[in-house]
């Protein structure tokens, strides 16, 4: 099967956690241990990953250095994408004994320039703080603010996926069984201009929904929406919680979740599940077991699968 | 012809030039230019690129935000593989009217644990600084210092490079069509433990000596090292100064080339030569007229070419 794992930022690094590089590796191994399954059960993947806290640290060292010289969120997402594709492509090589190739593919995403999501920033990046020091950061720094549970963060603008004009390189090294690391971080956010040509764009494309955007358009057999809970639960948080063994699309759009949960998860499930393909939503470490329908939350029509 | 091209960091930024995004992509947007001009006359063409400003600024971003959460060289140079990249890609694929496929390889090179460049640090990243300023920096970093020109630098160790792990996927990329920047900043430094796992360290790897490496690994035809000098000189800087047509690679060893100036080109292009094949010094916006021939100076054994 062709497969899209998308990792979650939690996965890559766990709330509260120092955002040092030794973190980060030390989550990131676990991470291959599990994708590591997939490849050797000879499977065809693509990983997919977040970079909410990367992206606003690198944000973070760049205003402590020299405010004025600030780089734009395409091109701090293309650092990220360097940055974190490195880790995990080292760490997944490492755990499969480099006996199976893996490639990082920096890759830019197309969004519209005139998506709403321009207008009314949505997308949670860097640490989290009181109110008073986020109205005062965003004073100074033109950010956009919004709270998180009972923090504060900066929002940035997170429009749709468009179109990967990389698909076919992608394509290319899939054909040839190569795993590759793709559209890290929601892909580097891009727009087209009228003559054809392409310039970034400030802001942070959705994991989940350009993981289900490249899955369609890849023609891949499986999503996979991989985070630190083991599937989408009714009633979650309350002592009735039960966990939902499969869903319809139809079911998934029902659903009322939480804000801030799995909704962005679930939404993207639903999207790629409407192909007539499964997804699936649950724990890192169950990732095999989720792409062979025994863990997890399965998202799929009716009939299909 | 299968041809590697390498830009200089002073290609990529001047002398001086604040380190924007703005000035990195006005830059590479001119480089895009030159390089697009190889791709449209049918050439296979892999770009290398330099990073030590961008790596040394990455570090200084860092230590700024946070000196206790500093990250090491290898993940640095794997967030300029990231930037780098991505400007240089989106500037090419515009300059080629996205008629061509061009993708960016996050790449790992192996060095040899026990190479000397460990214990003698040579390679300068960052900014400059007076040799006060350096010597305070380096008491509260840790760095090695040394002197560049009239100013003080951070230096690095720059290790020789050994294997790199990715020559197949990037084999596969070239023989279907691809444009691929890849081995960006001298690759990202890895060693390889007992276990045969790799784990990144601290290094910059020369660029020059990585794209010579990469070409001779990867058969290529032609190796050009790109700058913003013409060609290699006699009596450089002086009155009598004159450029230099060609060069077997026993000459190229023999010349005396002023410390910082294009020795360490010379030294890549000689090594790379010595295959067998011809490598090119020159001035960037000439690329395709040094490939033919036309241009700068050319490397290659007597007889060859």
């Amino acid at each position: 099967m062709r497969v899209v794992a998308a990792i979650g930022g939690n996965a890559l690094l766990q709330r509260g956690q120092p955002l040092t590089a030794e973190a980060q590796r030390a989550n990131v191994r676990i991470a291959a241990k599990a994708l590591a399954e997939i490849i050797r059960a000879r499977h065809q993947l693509i990983v997919t990953h977040g970079n909410g806290p990367q992206v606003g640290l690198l944000a973070l060292q760049g205003a402590a250095y020299k405010p004025d010289e600030a780089y734009p969120l395409d091109v701090l997402g293309a650092e990220t994408e360097g940055m974190i594709g490195y880790l995990i492509e080292q760490e997944l090589e490492n755990a499969l004994g480099h006996a199976y190739p893996v490639a990082t593919l920096l890759t830019q995403v197309i969004v519209d320039a005139r998506d709403p999501g321009f207008a009314a920033p949505t997308k949670f990046v860097g640490p989290i703080y009181s109110q008073s020091e986020a109205e005062a950061r965003a004073r100074a720094a033109g950010w956009r603010i919004a709270p998180d549970g009972d923090s504060w963060r900066r929002v940035v603008a997170s429009p749709k996926p468009v179109k990967i004009p990389d698909l076919g390189v992608l394509q290319i090294l899939l054909d040839h069984g190569v795993t590759v690391i793709s559209a890290g971080g929601g892909g580097i956010p891009v727009v087209q201009r009228d003559d054809g040509s392409l310039i970034g764009v400030e802001a942070v494309i959705d994991k989940d929904a350009v993981s289900a955007f490249l899955a369609r358009e890849i023609k891949a057999d499986a999503l996979l929406l991989l985070t630190d809970v083991a599937a989408i639960y009714r009633d979650f948080g309350s002592a009735t919680a039960q966990p939902i063994a499969s869903l319809t699309p139809a079911e998934g759009r029902a659903l009322q979740l939480p804000a801030g949960s799995m909704g962005p998860k679930l939404t993207a499930a639903c999207d790629f599940a409407a192909t007539g393909c499964t997804a699936g939503i649950g724990r890192l470490s169950d990732a095999l077991h989720i792409l062979e329908g025994r863990a997890g939350t399965q998202i799929r029509q009716q009939g299909a699968g």
